[in-house]
C-alpha cells in the first residue's frame, strides 16, 4: 500500500523532472513568484495546521528550542515567502555551458549543466525547509520529494499544499512538488531505495538520520552537517584576534554545524591565551572541558574525557587541549574532525600555508570564524546544506550543486576510426 | 578474520591518502615511472601468473572473447608500463584554484581541487586495468584499494605487487596501492561498507555487479558502464551518413558500452533507409530484431519481443524500431535507454536542438557515432570509466573526476556579525 503510493510519486516525479528539465528561465520564476504569493494567501490555514502541531509537540513535552525552531509566525511566512522570491531573481544555472572546445577531427564536445532530474529531501523540525528546497529545486529544474519529520507533519503538509498548487497553477507539473503524506517510517525506507526514479537524496538533519539514510540508500546521497569543528591557536597567534574568533565561533549561535566545539591552544601560548579565554568565556556562560595540561595551567577546570574529543556539543560547552605543535593539531583534527570546518589563528606564513594544506575539510581558514561557512556568506545566494562528503559537492552547496551536467556533441558525419 | 585484515587495509589506505594529499607532482610523476619500469622488471613473473589464471580459465569452459580479455603477453605488459607513463606526462589536477574571489567583507574565499582521499575499485576481468587504475588514483594523491574479479587473481596480484613495490621504493606510501588479496565475496561486502575509510567506490563490470555495489553500498558509488545507446535517423537525415554512422556504432566494437544496441528510425523515410540498412547490416553478419511496421517494410526480418528494447546486446544484434516522430524516439530513449549516448542523425536545425534539449544522457550526439564517448577521444588524456549517474562526474572520467574540491578562507580577524 505505502509501497505502491511511494511508487507512484516517484513515476510521477520523474514525469515532473522531464518536463521541468525543458521549462524557461522565465516559466520557473514565475511559478517561484506565485508559490510565494500562494504562501501567503494560504497563510491561516498554514498557522492552524503549525499549532495543532506545536501543541502536540508541546504535549509530548518538546524542549523550548525546538518548539521554537519548529512555530511559525505570520513574520515567519513571510520570510520564507521573500526566500522564494529571492530565489526567483537568482542566475539560473541550468544551460550554461561549461567547457566546449572542438578536437582535432573536428568534432565539438561541451559540457552543458542540466537538471539532477528527481531530488528526495529527507528532514527534521524546521518547515521552512519545506518551502527552501522547493524552491532551490524549482529554480534548478529538479522535482522534490519531500519527506518531513512527523513533528513538523500538519506545517510541512499545509505549506507543501499551498506551494504545489501555486506551481500547478503557474503552469508546472504536478508532479514537481510532492510531500510524503504519512508519517509512516516506512516510507522512509521506500524512498532511500527508490533509485529507478530517484537521482540523489539529500538528509538534513542529526547524526542518526543521516547514518541510517547513508547505510542504508540505493539512491545517491549527499551527506550533510555533522560538523565537529576545531580552532587552532598557534604560537604566533595574535591572541587578542583569537580571543574575539573564539568567541564567536562558539556563542555567536551555538546550535548550529558550523560552531566550534574544541579549542587547541600550542603549548607555546598557552599559559598566556588559557587563563584570558577561561575569563571570556565562563562570563559568557560557556562550560570549559579541559585536557589534562590545561588543567594545569587553569586549575579548577572541568576536566575532558575521551568522549569530548568527538563530541558536536551544539550547546555552550568548549572541549579545551593544548597541543605540542601544528602537527599535532592536524593530527587530533584528523583523528576526531567530520571534515566541516577548520581554523587557524595565527600571523605565520608557513603555518597558514602548512594548516591549508594539510587539513582534508570543506572548509579550512586562516584568522577567521568557522560560523562562515554558509552558503550565503560564501556568496552563493542560497543554501540546500552543506555538505561533508567529497563526491559531486563538499561544503555549502547552492544552486550549482543541485545540477549535473552532460555532453552535447557536434559532428558531421563522425565516425570513430 | 577477513573483517580485521580489511580494517587493516582501510586504515592504511586512509594513512597513505593523508601522505599523498601532500606529494607534489614531481613525487607522484616519479613513482608513476617507477611503477612503469616495475611492470617490465616483474614481466616473467606477471606472465607466469597469468598463465595460471588462463589455464584455469580454459578449464572451467571460458569463452574465447573472456579469455582473450584476460590473456596478457609482453607486448600488452609493454602497454600497460606506457600507459603510466603516459598518465606521468598528463597536467596534475591537484592544487588548481577553480573560483577565487573576495567578499564584501573581505575574506578571500576560493575552491582548490584536491583529491578523493580513498578510492575503492571493483573490477572484472581484465587484468590491465589494475596498473591503470592504480596509475590514475597515485597521480590525482588517491590511495586505491583494488578488488579484481577471481578470474585475473594470480595475474591482478602479480601486477598489483610489482607496482606497489616500485611506488614504495620511489618513496610513496606502502598503503597508496593495495589489492584485496583473496577472493573471498565477504571481503566486498565488507569493503562495501566501509565509509570510515573509503571516500568513493567505483564498481567496472557488468550490470549484476554494479546493481549489488550500488543497492548495498555505505560508501559513495559512481555508477559506471551499462549503455543500451539508440541512435535515432530523422525524417531529414542524409541517408549515406545515417548508413556510414549506424555500421560505425554498431560494428567497430560491438562489446562496448557505447556501442549502439536499438535504431529507431522516422517513419517518413523509414520505406527507404530499412531495406538499406537490412542490406549493409546483413552483409556485416547482424542479427537484425525489427519491429512490427519494420517487418511490414522488410518482410523476413525477425521480430523484435518487448525484452529487446531494454537489452544491452553487446554482440552484433540490433533493435530496430520505426517511429512517428522525434517525441516518439525522445519517449522510447526515456523509457529504455541507460543515460549512456543516444544520436540523432538529421539535416534538421530544429530536430538537432529539440534532440539535444530533451535527451537525459550523459552524452547526446549529433551526426557523429555513439563509439566516441570515451575519455580519450573526448580529449581528456585518460579513462577511469564512464559515469552514467547525475551526482559527482557524468559521461567519461578522466583525472579531474578523480579530484574533490575544499574550500579555503583567508581572513584578517574575520567574525561573522
Amino acid at each position: 500500500m505505502i509501497q505502491a503510493k511511494m511508487e507512484e510519486m516517484g513515476k510521477l516525479a520523474k514525469e515532473a523532472a522531464h518536463s521541468l528539465m525543458l521549462a524557461s528561465t522565465e516559466e520557473k520564476n514565475r511559478a517561484l513568484i506565485a508559490m510565494a504569493r500562494g504562501l501567503i494567501e494560504a497563510r491561516e490555514e498554514i498557522l492552524q495546521a503549525n499549532e495543532a502541531d506545536v501543541k502536540q509537540g508541546r504535549d509530548k513535552g518538546m524542549s523550548s528550542s525546538l518548539l521554537d525552531r519548529l512555530m511559525l509566525s505570520p513574520q515567519r511566512i513571510r520570510e520564507m515567502a521573500e526566500g522564494l522570491e529571492a530565489v526567483a531573481a537568482l542566475p539560473d544555472p541550468i544551460g550554461e555551458a561549461i567547457e566546449m572546445s572542438r578536437r582535432p577531427n573536428g568534432l565539438e564536445i561541451g559540457k552543458i549543466r542540466v537538471p539532477l532530474g528527481v531530488v528526495g529531501i529527507i528532514y527534521e523540525s524546521r518547515p521552512n525547509v519545506t518551502a527552501d528546497a522547493a524552491g532551490l529545486c524549482l529554480k534548478t529544474g529538479n522535482a522534490i520529494i519531500l519527506r518531513g519529520g512527523s513533528e513538523a507533519f500538519n506545517s510541512n503538509r499545509a505549506i507543501a499544499r499551498a506551494l504545489s498548487a501555486a506551481a500547478s497553477a503557474a503552469g508546472v507539473h504536478s508532479g514537481a512538488i510532492q510531500l510524503v503524506d504519512t508519517t509512516d517510517r516506512e516510507a522512509v525506507n521506500i524512498l532511500m531505495k527508490m533509485n529507478r526514479y530517484v537521482d540523489v537524496l539529500i538528509p538534513r538533519g542529526g547524526a542518526g538520520l543521516i547514518q541510517t539514510v547513508v547505510q542504508q540508500a540505493a539512491v545517491p546521497v549527499i551527506q550533510t552537517g555533522v560538523g565537529n569543528c576545531h580552532i587552532f591557536v598557534d604560537a604566533d597567534a595574535d591572541l587578542g584576534m583569537a580571543l574575539d574568533i573564539a568567541v564567536n565561533a562558539k556563542c555567536q549561535r551555538p546550535s548550529v554545524c558550523n560552531a566550534m566545539e574544541t579549542i587547541l591552544v600550542h603549548e607555546q601560548i598557552a599559559t598566556d591565551f588559557l587563563p584570558l579565554l577561561t575569563g571570556v568565556m565562563q562570563e559568557l556562560q560557556v562550560e570549559l572541558r579541559g585536557c589534562e595540561k590545561s588543567l594545569e595551567i587553569v586549575p579548577g577546570l572541568k576536566a575532558a574525557q575521551d568522549a569530548d574529543w568527538e563530541t558536536e556539543y551544539l550547546d555552550l560547552i568548549l572541549a579545551v587541549k593544548v597541543v605540542k605543535s601544528l602537527d599535532d593539531a592536524v593530527e587530533h583534527i584528523a583523528r576526531y574532525g567530520t571534515g566541516h570546518s577548520e581554523a587557524i589563528i595565527t600571523n605565520s606564513y608557513a603555518s597558514s600555508r602548512r594548516f591549508l594544506a594539510a587539513i582534508d575539510a570543506a572548509a579550512v581558514f586562516v584568522n577567521a570564524s568557522t560560523r562562515f561557512t554558509d552558503g550565503f556568506q560564501f556568496g552563493m545566494g542560497a543554501e540546500i546544506g552543506i555538505s561533508t562528503q567529497k563526491l559531486h559537492a563538499r561544503g555549502p552547496m547552492g544552486l550549482k550543486e543541485l545540477t549535473s551536467t552532460k555532453f552535447i556533441i557536434y559532428g558531421n558525419g563522425h565516425i570513430r576510426p
